[in-house]
């Protein structure tokens, strides 16, 4: 869509989460560029070629923006991991492409460009939605791998399943939060096999 | 020790070390009252009652009273974690006491004072030596543990006490960290137990 088209959109009338999604997608290439902190709404509304009035009807602030393109960055990397996990067959391979692929794509899609580090830390640090919802799906992944292990006899049954879920989601923490992965940059190339190797041990029945 | 008996100290000439543990102990206090960065040697040398010259012939930088200080506080965290695995006889239990003194004695000492967790975070982002080396006393004691349980039959022996060390470590290291710990005040009180259990379990022969 062109900036044209966009500003006589809303005559015609495009249907609201199209506006949204070029605003966002608008808004990621401005914060990449010049990062989230030295960004106005008034910037961006000039950079999309609407008024910032216009772009308050769809989001309330900076920070709704942010939140949003928190959430697709989130999306992605959830993306990705359910890709590499379904690739494989047998739970505890599923388990270990988890934890390779989550540190692939966290590294990728928050340090790759580091402006938009800056929005997955805000996220992390102030708990925003995006981020409890990205968490929770990440636990009910890993939950329905360890399920399915418990169910082809490849890992052990008498640990109650939830407590395994938080203590591999505690292990898999530092390299799944943007705050904690940031000082974990020398790990990144072992840690997924050896901790979960680790987890796997630990799941032997 | 008083400061007129410090002043008149180097012309009795007290022991290097003496004076050393001096200026340490006052730049802690100094450190912790009013913060690493705003601190400078001339501050400390008023508040210690020497001469910055007479200081800089101990300590070369205001960075080495630091590291000095971080060296301390870093043995303190060790002894407490010694002490604590040394009260079990086990070493299955030691090590659950290994992971519950690590997070209880770093959690005390980098943040109960807010102002030493400064120079514990300089340390462990800039590497010092001090770090290294608690880091690889850590993973030595971690390591006899392992080694004493692999004795006593408690521990598997397959895999290579090597990997069992790293593993283990990349487990705890959020915890030992103070960059990493800073992010997780929320898990500190489930986390020894939930993966110390599941460290266990991965250990089981």
């Amino acid at each position: 869509m062109s900036k044209t088209d966009a500003n006589s959109g809303p005559a015609r009338g495009p249907a609201e989460h199209e506006v949204r999604d070029q605003i966002v997608s608008t808004a990621t290439e401005h914060f990449s560029r010049y990062g989230y902190e030295k960004t106005t709404v008034s910037d961006l509304a000039k950079s999309v070629g609407f008024s910032k009035a216009y772009i308050y009807k769809f989001f309330e602030s900076k920070q709704a923006i942010g939140e949003a393109i928190c959430a697709n960055c989130l999306s992605q990397i959830e993306a990705d991991v359910r890709a590499a996990v379904n690739e494989a067959e047998h739970p505890p391979e599923q388990l270990r492409r988890m934890f390779k692929s989550i540190v692939e794509a966290s590294l990728r899609l928050f340090f790759q460009d580091r402006k938009l580090y800056e929005i997955a830390a805000s996220a992390a640090t102030e708990r925003w939605q995006a981020t409890l919802d990205y968490e929770a799906r990440i636990q009910a992944l890993l939950q329905d791998i360890l399920k399915a292990g418990r169910q082809s006899g490849d890992f052990e049954r008498k640990t109650p399943l939830d407590e395994t879920v938080t203590a591999i989601y505690l292990v898999l923490r530092p390299y799944l939060n943007p705050l904690l992965l940031q000082y974990g940059f020398e790990y990144t190339e072992e840690a997924p096999t050896k901790l979960s190797s680790l987890v796997l041990r630990s799941l032997s029945p």
